[in-house]
């Protein structure tokens, strides 16, 4: 069995040899200059909401011959209202009519009839015909769902266990979506809750491993599951540590460049055919035209400059890697 | 110290002797038939953002003199789109003018940069001057600000530890919110990862417990801390432990009624003196017009009668939780 994002994300990994996703986490101080003057609006929201969605739309046109991938922060857009929210949805659209695989970072999760309801919002589809009562989705016909947001990805939170993370897979496999349970995450403060150690001897982020394993398991998938796992490139030893217990699930890999990860930390938890994983730098690409000696309108192309820098990194970590 | 969201929502409940708060998390089928026929959109997503707005006023003008507080559940709205996120920031702004204390239910979690989004976007302000660079926020007038969903508390899962909690307490500092960690859930999955053992004999749950109650020590509260915790009335002994960890925080209790959790179960945890918590119920009270003998149109009076047998059972536990 197929599982339709985790192939078309390792074919298009593999197609353009770079495991970097894009993370398009905009904020104020991350828009250059040269846009701003472009955004005429008097109403914040909409100023801010239009400058997203140029910057993004400039990056993405800029970038699709050599990156995969671009992750969205929900929360960078939702800070900025309906404006910002419209702004996700119309880049989302349009990095995937320009061929790359999309993934919505919202880290959501509840309880297994809200958990639907996230699902639906972030990959899935609505039942949302026009009137009556509606219990039974299986009896509605295709035009009476529809899609949100319809990435094609989602970050989890797995705190809530199997209920919270059942409704995402039950729509991986039915639109061939794909979904990412926070494991290891890549924050200073992440070993709070998940370095505890259990009786069992693992620590609760091995305990998170296992889970993700087994909910991922349960179909037969040719390569890696539609259930990934979120696994900081901060953590390197704990990524190798990982891999063993998630050998078939992919790693979705935050904390390179801006938050301290190497590119050797970075691609520590890849298989040893150097697959399995894609590493997300945001900051380091949407920023780079502060750092660059570019003049002030090619803001996209300092962007491409750091996006060559950091998939030569790669690559060479990961030469290394398979040796 | 005062704790404006954690005081005011005692007296709130001291004031109407009713720890209910009514969950307001519309689906298609909760939406009475009658209501059905007034919202005369063509576009799927308009037509229930309106139907749900519609609902919810309803019921907010019908319940403010028995309910104390509202609890929107943050997928029911996304699920419909930028209409149904329109109808969950006017009945937010709707509930506060009636008086409710209101809880923005949508268990966010990210690290430290981007939970600061989400609190800003939640219960917060966001920088947003027109132009100009914004690195420090500190610098920047009120008018520079500007709220979105303005709740009054929101819930936050903290797996990711105390990077993703700190941004939400620092609001509630500034701006007198409150903020609900998830410890123990009501689902029946809850325990895959929060029943785990540590090597120090606790469960993960207490561990988080330890946590919620260390974060929201570091300020000094006359009654309780604006750090509260979400405790399922489905695990009544575990609830009466995590009082005993977690003295000084506030408890948002759901799984009563429809979940299995009755009301001895839902008081477990509050303290000796009755206080110190507030019983969610959402499906069993919008969706009381589906059991009641009432005319069709009076599916506001459905949920007025079946929020006073709630009231009435709470108030019959407590008295006996008291002796």
């Amino acid at each position: 069995m197929k599982s339709s994002f985790a192939d078309a994300l390792q074919e298009k990994i593999n197609q353009l040899n770079n495991p970097t996703v894009m993370g398009l986490d905009p904020k104020p101080e991350l828009v250059p200059p040269a846009l701003l003057s472009q955004c005429p609006s008097h109403d914040s929201f909409e100023f801010w909401g239009e400058a997203y969605w140029q910057l993004n739309q400039r990056l993405l046109q800029r970038m699709e011959s050599i990156i995969p991938a671009v992750k969205f922060q929900f929360a960078c857009y939702e800070a900025m209202g309906v404006p910002g929210l419209q702004a996700l949805e119309k880049s989302i659209q349009c990095a995937q009519q320009l061929g790359y695989l999309t993934i919505l970072d919202a880290k959501q999760n509840d309880i297994g009839s809200t958990a639907t309801l996230y699902a639906q919002a972030s990959i899935g589809k609505t039942p949302a015909a026009l009137q009556g009562e509606i219990t039974d989705c299986s009896s509605q016909s295709e035009e009476e769902f529809r899609a949100y947001l319809n990435a094609d990805a989602v970050t989890v939170n797995g705190y809530l266990g199997e209920d919270g993370v059942k409704p995402f897979l039950e729509v991986c496999q039915t639109l061939g979506k794909g979904c990412f349970v926070l494991v290891r995450t890549s924050n200073p403060s992440a070993g709070d809750l998940q370095d505890l150690k259990l009786e069992d001897g693992r620590h609760v982020y091995e305990a998170m491993a296992h889970l993700v394993a087994k909910w991922g398991d349960t179909m037969d998938y040719e390569s890696f599951s539609p259930l990934g796992a979120v696994v900081g490139a901060t953590w390197p030893h704990q990524a190798q540590a990982l891999r063993q217990i998630m050998p078939h699930n992919l790693f979705l890999i935050p904390g390179y460049g801006a938050q301290g990860g190497t590119a050797k930390d970075a691609v520590a938890g890849f298989d040893q055919k150097g697959q399995g994983g894609i590493v997300n730098a945001s900051r380091s690409l949407m920023g780079a035209w502060k750092k660059s000696s570019r003049p002030a309108d090619e803001f996209d192309l300092a962007c491409y400059d750091e996006a060559m820098a950091m998939r030569t990194a790669l690559r060479e970590a990961l030469d290394a890697h398979r040796d």
